[in-house]
C-alpha cells in the first residue's frame, strides 16, 4: 500500500511540477495572490498546456528597492551615499562648509536633500565615481558587510523579504531566469545581488554612470566618470530591459510607478503573463505607504493595476513572515 | 580485461572531463591552437586545479564579424542595408537622386561609401529605425532567412565558421556561458544567433541606437530613434561587458584591432586566462587579409597577440573545414 501511495505521489509529482514545488513558498499566506502566481507558473511550465511556454523565454523580471528589500526611511543607495561622505570627510575638510555635504555631517538628510535633483546628484557623483570598476565593488562589498539600517539596526542585507527570496527560488527551480531590474546603480548592485538573492551579475539591469576604458601602469581599467549614463526607471525600464535581456519577460514584480512601464511592457504581451505589485500595508512589521509617499510612490500603478486586473499582493495579509529570521 | 578497459576509461573521462570532450572539435586540426584551447579548458575545470574556475564565472567573449561568421566583401550588416535600400526604394522615388542612396540603387558601393562616416549613418539610420523593435526583429528575420551572399550565393547563416560552433559547444558542455561581444547591431543579431550559435538574446552585446517607449494604440512598443546610444568596438567592447556581463571574461575571442582592448581587458585579469585571435588566412577557402584590410584590420592586434604570447589561430592550417557542409 505504501508503495502504491509513493508512486501515485511521484505520478503526480511527474505531472504538476509546479504544484508539488509550492510549497516552497511556506511564508506565504494561501490567499489570492499566492494563488495568482502559483496557477501562473503551473500553467506556463505543464507540457501541453495552451499557455506552455519554453524555458528558453521564462524571464521574471523583479524591482528592487521596495520589491526584494526595504527602502525606508529613504533608499538604501542614498544611505550608503550618506555613510561614504561621513567615512570620506577626514579628507575633505572643505565639506564642513558645502552644501550638501554640511547637512549630512551635522547628521541632517533633510537639508541636504533641500537643493533637490543638484544636491542628490553632488552626493551621488562624489561618493559613487572617480575610482575604478574593481575598486568600487569593493567599497559596497565592505558597506554590505558591515553597515547597519538606521532604525532596525539590522545588516542591509536582512532588510530582504523572505517570501521574495522563496519566490525567485520556485521561479528558479520552473526554470525561469530571473532578473532585477531597477532604478538603483547596476554597480551598487552586482556586488551582492548573486550572494542574497541568487541573481548573477549579467541578470542584473539598472542604471549607470559612464565608464571609461584606461591603461594605468599597463593594467586596463574601468574609470567610473561623473556623468549619468542610464536611468533605468519609468519608461527607462522597459528600454533597460530591451537593452540587456532583449526579450521581454513574462512576469514582472514592482512595488511603485516607477515599476508601472515595466509591468505594462510585460503584460501587454502576447499569452500568459504575471504582473504583480507589492503593497506596502504593514505599517508594523515594516511600513505601510502608497499614493503619497516620497519613497516608492504606488498611486497611477494601484489604479492601473485595478482596471487591469493584476496582482496586488497585501504585505500584512499574504506573508507570515516579512524579513528572514 | 574489456570490463577494466571500461573502468579505467570511465575514471579517465571523470577525471579529465575537459579531455574526454576535446574531440567535439573535429574540424579543428591538431595543432598549438586547438592545444591551448582544450589546455586552458581543462585547467578551468579541473576541480583541485590551481587554476580551477566556479562555472558561475566560465564567462566567453566572442566577437562576431570575422569571428563567428565571414565579414568580407563588407560587414553582412552592412549588406543588410543595402538589400534593405532597394527594397524600400520603391517608396523613396526621392533616392534616385540623392546620395548615397543613388549609388547603392546604381549597385556601386563603392561610390556610395566615398561620403565617408555620414553616408554610413545615412545608410544605417534610414534602414534601422523608425519602427518598432518587434517590426525590425522580423524584418531582420525574414533576410536571414532568404538573402544570399553577393559572391557565395550562400545563406550568411551557411557562412558561419564550423570549428567555432564546436568551440561554443564544447565551452558550453565545459559550464562557460558563451556571449557575443560584437561592434554590429544588438538588435541586427539578436533574431537569429540563438538558433545559429546558441547564444540567447541576453548574453549579446552590441552595438545599439536610442529606443524610446511609446503607447500606440493602447499598446506599448519600443521605437527606434535615429540616434546612436552606444558603439561596442575597441574601447567600447571592455564598457560593453562590464555594462552588461558585470564580471571580466576568462576567455575572449577577436579578429582585428577592434577587439583588442577586449583581449586585453580579458587576459589582464588574476588567474588563468584564453585570448585568442583569428588570422584570417586562407584565400582559398575564405579570406586572406590582415593589417591593410579595409574591413577587420588587424595590424597593432598582431603585434600585440605576439607580445604577450596569445593564441593566434591560422585559419588555413588549423581548421580541417571552415563553413558548415
Amino acid at each position: 500500500m505504501f508503495r502504491i501511495l509513493v508512486l501515485i505521489a511521484l505520478a503526480w509529482v511527474a505531472v504538476s511540477p509546479a504544484l508539488a514545488l509550492a510549497d516552497q513558498l511556506p511564508s506565504w499566506r494561501d490567499g489570492s495572490s499566492k494563488k495568482a502566481i502559483v496557477s501562473f507558473v503551473e500553467r506556463v511550465t505543464t507540457n501541453g498546456s495552451p499557455d506552455f511556454v519554453p524555458p528558453a523565454e521564462r524571464i521574471a523580471a523583479f524591482d528592487n528597492d521596495g520589491t526584494l528589500w526595504a527602502e525606508q526611511p529613504a533608499y538604501f543607495q542614498l544611505l550608503f551615499a550618506i555613510d561614504r561622505v561621513k567615512a570620506l570627510s577626514n579628507s575633505h575638510p572643505e565639506w564642513l562648509t558645502t552644501e550638501p555635504f554640511a547637512s549630512i555631517l551635522r547628521g541632517d538628510l533633510q537639508a541636504a536633500l533641500a537643493g533637490g535633483e543638484r544636491a542628490l546628484l553632488d552626493i551621488i557623483m562624489t561618493t559613487h565615481t572617480g575610482m575604478t570598476t574593481d575598486e568600487f565593488s569593493q567599497i559596497v562589498k565592505g558597506w554590505i558587510a558591515s553597515a547597519r539600517h538606521p532604525t532596525s539596526g539590522k545588516l542591509y542585507t536582512q532588510m530582504v523579504y523572505q517570501p521574495m527570496l522563496e519566490l525567485l527560488a520556485y521561479l528558479r527551480a520552473n526554470d525561469f531566469k530571473t532578473f532585477i531590474v531597477s532604478g538603483g546603480g547596476i554597480e551598487f548592485m552586482r556586488p551582492w545581488v548573486e550572494d542574497v538573492y541568487g541573481v548573477p551579475p549579467e541578470q542584473v539591469v539598472g542604471s549607470s554612470i559612464v565608464t571609461s576604458f584606461e591603461v594605468r601602469d599597463e593594467t586596463p581599467v574601468l574609470v567610473r566618470q561623473p556623468k549619468i549614463n542610464f536611468i533605468d526607471d519609468k519608461e527607462g525600464k522597459p528600454v533597460g530591459i530591451n537593452q540587456h535581456i532583449g526579450r521581454r519577460p513574462i512576469a514582472a514584480f514592482g512595488n511603485s510607478d516607477g515599476d508601472l512601464a515595466m509591468l505594462r511592457w510585460t503584460c501587454s504581451g502576447p499569452g500568459a503573463r504575471l504582473c504583480v505589485y507589492v503593497h506596502h500595508t504593514d505599517a508594523v512589521r515594516e511600513w505601510a505607504y502608497d499614493r503619497k509617499s516620497h519613497v516608492g510612490k504606488l498611486d497611477k500603478g494601484l489604479d492601473d493595476a485595478q482596471a487591469q486586473a493584476w496582482t496586488v499582493l497585501d504585505m500584512q495579509a499574504d506573508w507570515s513572515v516579512v524579513f528572514p529570521e
